[in-house]
């Protein structure tokens, strides 16, 4: 049986795990991947032999996890949040034809936009859409437009990647675009290092978010036009009567 | 203490709970929620006291959890799949003003749109947005709009609530709507009863769906441009050179 399991491991936090997830890894004669998730993972298993490679390297660490499962080791290939929003599974299916003996199974995880919106309130009751700012691959004149239709849409958004070194001004562009569509009063906030040392939550509003100092490790939350404050949470009402 | 879990259950087989999700339940003294979530986490603990409502009785379901947890008992509200997207953790925190001495905790889960995408390959793993078909609580000319504007900007799209007894058509309606902006080729799937009996996933084209025959336990999913077909998997690419 060459068994290569794509697994998300939520946003960082042991019990985030859904319990598949936690088989398994446990199941698994090795893990693979970027070595800071390879660490979240690693005090639950501590046995476990890994093979780990540095954040830019996904198609290496992909053909790697391929390659083992190939040669009969049952591989768990862990992505954080999600193996699908961002993560490794659609590249594992793409080059999954060199190795057409491996099977392939996909365990989902708690992606950063429902552990992030958890964490704020309920900012995603209703519809929404999912945004990376990376242009690492994806040309910016797309994302700009997806930021354009989004909130010309009056979706709330939840933004990955906001900021890196080589781009540390991409969210307040981004917070400029939207702000063709939405008030600078909407609704907004961010949280950092979700379930790991350091978690913080911030509620402010889209005009604010334009000079916020977030980093790589932050997830934002651009409200609907129904989007409301709530005792500090940001919460984005679904339409029910209260009355 | 007075304490409301908001809890997300998965996609509704028992390993698809989070440990955190799974130990939130088990603290809980009482467990209140729609019947058919409650019979999906019952064989777990079966000996949990339940209060159960019907499926439109959001609003007096999350009164009583809040009304059990002022009184005293820790309090499990389930919500299928993530307790905030189109969950109850959004009006839990509208209706929490009436009860000011009660702790809510919201726990997050695995959204169909996650878990259903696993099934299907990898649809999400680039920009997507999340839309709900139901027009029970929102205005159809909004819902119109936010596909028009997700078709736009060439999103992948997920389709909660894509049809039911009254509502038929409206996934037709939705299809010949995303046909305005993408191509009736674009490549699309559906899942049914996603970690339950009667399991199914199907991918087809876009012009295919918009005859395809979907129910309430069906979650859909559209295409990006990009999106393919890779030994019968639905894959959005990332974007990773693979040469």
């Amino acid at each position: 049986m060459k068994k290569l399991f794509v697994v998300g491991i939520g946003p960082g936090s042991p019990d985030s795990l859904t319990i598949a997830a936690r088989t398994a890894i446990e199941s698994a004669d090795i893990l693979v991947g970027y070595g800071a998730y390879i660490d979240l993972v690693r005090p639950l298993f501590p046995q476990k032999p890994t093979f780990q490679t540095g954040m830019t390297r996904e198609v290496d660490r992909c053909r790697e996890a391929l390659r083992l499962a190939n040669e009969g080791k049952t591989v768990a290939l862990v992505c954080s949040g999600d193996a699908g929003v961002y993560g490794m599974a659609g590249l594992i299916l793409e080059l999954r034809r060199d190795f057409p003996e491996v099977t392939v199974e996909i365990i989902s995880g708690v992606t950063a936009a429902l552990s992030g919106g958890a964490l704020l309130g309920a900012p995603l009751t209703h519809d929404f859409a999912v945004i990376s700012l990376s242009d690492l691959l994806t040309p910016w004149p797309l994302i700009e437009k997806r930021l354009l239709c989004a909130a010309e849409g009056d979706f709330a958004i939840a933004l990955y990647n906001p900021a890196s070194h080589k781009r540390p001004d991409y969210l307040a562009k981004a917070c400029r675009l939207l702000m063709q569509h939405k008030s600078p009063d909407t609704v907004c906030g961010y949280v950092q290092n979700i379930g790991r040392t350091g978690e913080r939550s911030v509620v402010l509003s889209l005009s604010e978010l334009e000079t916020a100092q977030v980093d790589m490790f932050t997830t934002v939350f651009i409200g609907s036009s129904q989007t409301k404050v709530i005792d500090g949470k940001m919460v984005t009402p679904r339409g029910y009567r209260l009355d």
